[in-house]
């Protein structure tokens, strides 16, 4: 016997997990698709050294690299995606003239690193991406934004917070303080914030020197403190950019990254995103080098601890690696796997381990074309069902609809099939109504169901 | 510059073919759900012992398994799957004592199969399994045919027939014939009757002996002659079940498969599947030793060409590599790539590039809030609505919207904007109604679409 079991790190998605899944990538697609992003498809497989240009990822991934090899190929020339940004680059460059600019996209797909196994960690996991390439249009800007929104909104995430930034304020400020070319070593420190405090990232703001920034950042106390201010004063609404404004308004890199703030504001208005779901964090960087404008990071109000579940920002030069022609752009991602696992924790995942409402009981004795066709109608009328394969005792039949959450049963003994008639059993509270005509089957079952909804909600 | 293109025998996939494969997709997964069929995701990564452990792949796909090595990964020990098929039996003998029986699961995703790069094959394709596991009913064996006729009845696949085989009967036939220990070298041997034809698979039947079986079955030429004849005349409805039986009937193995496939017909016709797309063809194999029962092929009418796009069948016991436990079964696989291929080369595939009917224009000197208020709107009233990134000229934006298949454009310029209505452009006939209030927004574009709707149909 061989063991049944998955390779270390990745896992077996049960229905539990792939019902909720499902029903939220559906949604997520039809969001996207509102918009009019248009659905691609890269291979899972890429070129090594289309994954390995500079600068497609950070040394961490390229370790993390999985090789692909097949029999008789040559190893090292074919590896898995590690995220479906590179690939991104790679088919607009390649594609970008039949297409046109602006072009908006979404991707849907596993992804793979290997990562150290751990707790909630998978060498595979999806990623939902979408992009606006080829405009620095602050309407691209605001709609990345409104699309986190309307995803996570219309599937059923409670309250969340989206925080905004945009890297040109903070550029402008370290520069006002003469700290341009310290701008790397200043915002690894400034990342920590939230996870080791602020003490901690000022001694890092304070290390080393402007020659050797390897281990800190080589600030002054009075600019390591000017800094922490300006972004720990700078959260909250549109207030932050006043006050931003009053201190950086003439720089001109400042005053552009805060005009764009304040459009993105507005629009995210116009569309209807409520304002207590949007915040602004000067301090809020998302990496170091990629983006050079607008970032976004989305938190679950009350689950914080689970970090950004909904990330992405805008950036000056997508595919250099592959094209000479500039092309900028915005787009996030949505980190499906992590919202899930945050979702399942909270409770808000319904527990059905069924995707139909209606068991059909397949009763002794009685010629199962009786359920297969009855189950034929209810389906035509867009109600799903399920006929239960075997003859079985029909407890059995009844345990094993309750066991998954099927709300009724529909059973037709040897009177009912004579009489044509059907009892119909309510699978949670065992009530049982009997002998109602085979004729009125999708209305009985359409209000039978409604009645259920209306006693849980 | 690196360059852009994909590895050898793989490809991108752009929104024109994304587009109506997501939305078959879609539909697909809709059927599966409304029959009770649960999805499950297996990682895309098996281990490599999983995969080769012994009857998992034929030798073929063995030699094209693609290796996956992580950094410090020992290599031989992961592979990408071949199929969906030994990751169920895998996912079932892990998983079965929580989940019960039966289990009806529908899975979804990409395989991979290092084949020999040839137009129109790639090394990464789409399958769309389902499968009940854990009964030996009929009921199963027809509604495994029904959800084959229903997925692609739904998706839109105009006239397809679906074929039908019960193994058993060909077993039987050969029983009575004394050729039993030859079934393996018959079954090759007809498999190739549509490509060859007859002379030549007679041939084949008359070479070699029952000793060596390797290149023909060694049977006479009466012998040769019977089998052709009850294959060639064993096409056709329910009538050629009748003929079976009277040759048949008596052999035990035979009675029980021509029994089967008449219950599998009673079931379907009772679940409304019209007769004249199921037919019987008693020479259909699938394969050599996988499928023990009833057997099944898709092929689309006036397209056989391409070959059978669902196919499936019952096995005795799906998981015999993983666990003791004896897990019988019945399901197919769509073969959505190759589904997709025929109804782009027959022109069914409708050419849009865009995902939603509305284009907005963001007219030059009009803040942006009007646009994205309007879509918003639109969006909220279950109307799919793109901004347009760019105050460019609007004639550039109309083109923008003609090419990709928009149907209406909506235009606010400053005078529109000042008296709060709206000019609707039809991008295909190029008629403009001028001076729609912006209030009936909704009601004047679902008016709009249906005109087109009617005059399009």
């Amino acid at each position: 016997m061989i063991d049944p079991r998955v390779a270390s790190g990745l896992r077996d998605i049960p229905p539990s997990v792939m019902i909720p899944r499902e029903r939220m990538l559906a949604s997520f697609r039809k969001t996207f698709a509102s918009f009019g992003y248009l659905p691609i498809e890269t291979p899972h497989i890429e070129r090594m050294e289309v994954l390995t240009g500079k600068g497609a990822g950070s040394d961490e991934v390229l370790r993390q690299i999985f090789d692909v090899t097949n029999k008789g190929g040559t190893p090292g020339e074919l590896a898995l995606r590690f995220d479906l940004t590179v690939p991104l680059a790679r088919f607009v460059a390649k594609h970008v003239n039949e297409l046109g600019v602006p072009f908006k996209r979404y991707a849907i797909g596993s992804v793979f690193r290997g990562e150290r196994p751990a707790k909630g960690r998978f060498r595979e996991f999806m990623q939902c991406d979408f992009d606006t390439v080829g405009t620095e249009s602050a309407l691209a800007d605001a709609e990345t934004a409104q699309v986190i929104h309307d995803a996570l909104a219309s599937a059923g995430v409670a309250e969340f917070t989206i925080t905004l930034n945009n890297r040109k304020i903070l550029d402008g400020m370290l520069d006002t303080l003469g700290l341009a070319d310290r701008t790397g070593s200043v915002l690894r420190a400034l990342d920590k914030l939230a996870k080791i405090g602020r003490e901690k990232v000022a001694d890092e703001l304070r290390k080393g020197d402007a020659e050797s920034t390897e281990r800190g950042a080589g600030l002054s106390e009075d600019q390591a403190n000017r800094v922490l201010d300006f972004v720990e004063q700078g959260r909250g609404g549109a207030e932050v950019l006043t006050q931003a404004e009053e201190t950086l308004g003439a720089h001109p890199r400042a005053a552009d990254g805060i005009k764009n703030l304040r459009e993105v504001l507005s629009l995210l208005e116009a569309a209807g995103v409520p304002s207590r779901r949007v915040r602004i964090d000067l301090g809020l960087a998302r990496g170091l080098d990629y983006y050079t404008g607008v970032v976004f990071e989305t938190t679950v109000n009350g689950w914080e601890r689970f970090g950004s579940i909904a990330s992405g920002g805008r950036y000056d030069n997508l595919a250099s690696l592959f094209t000479e022609r500039r092309l900028p752009g915005v787009g996030a991602s949505i980190g499906l796997d992590r919202l899930l696992a945050l979702m399942e924790e909270a409770g808000w995942l319904k527990g059905a381990l069924t995707t139909v409402p209606i068991l059909i009981a397949n009763f002794p004795g009685v010629d199962p074309v009786t359920p297969v066709a009855l189950a034929a109608r209810l389906r035509a009328a867009g109600l799903g069902a399920e006929v239960f394969p075997e003859p079985l005792q029909v407890g059995k039949q009844m345990g094993y609809g309750s066991a998954r959450g099927h709300k009724l049963a529909v059973i037709v003994g040897p009177d009912e099939r004579a009489s044509e008639v059907f009892n119909l059993r309510n699978l949670a509270t065992r009530q049982e109504q009997k002998g109602i005509p085979q004729a009125d089957l999708e209305t009985a079952i359409a209000e039978a169901l409604k009645a259920i909804e209306g006693t849980s909600s």
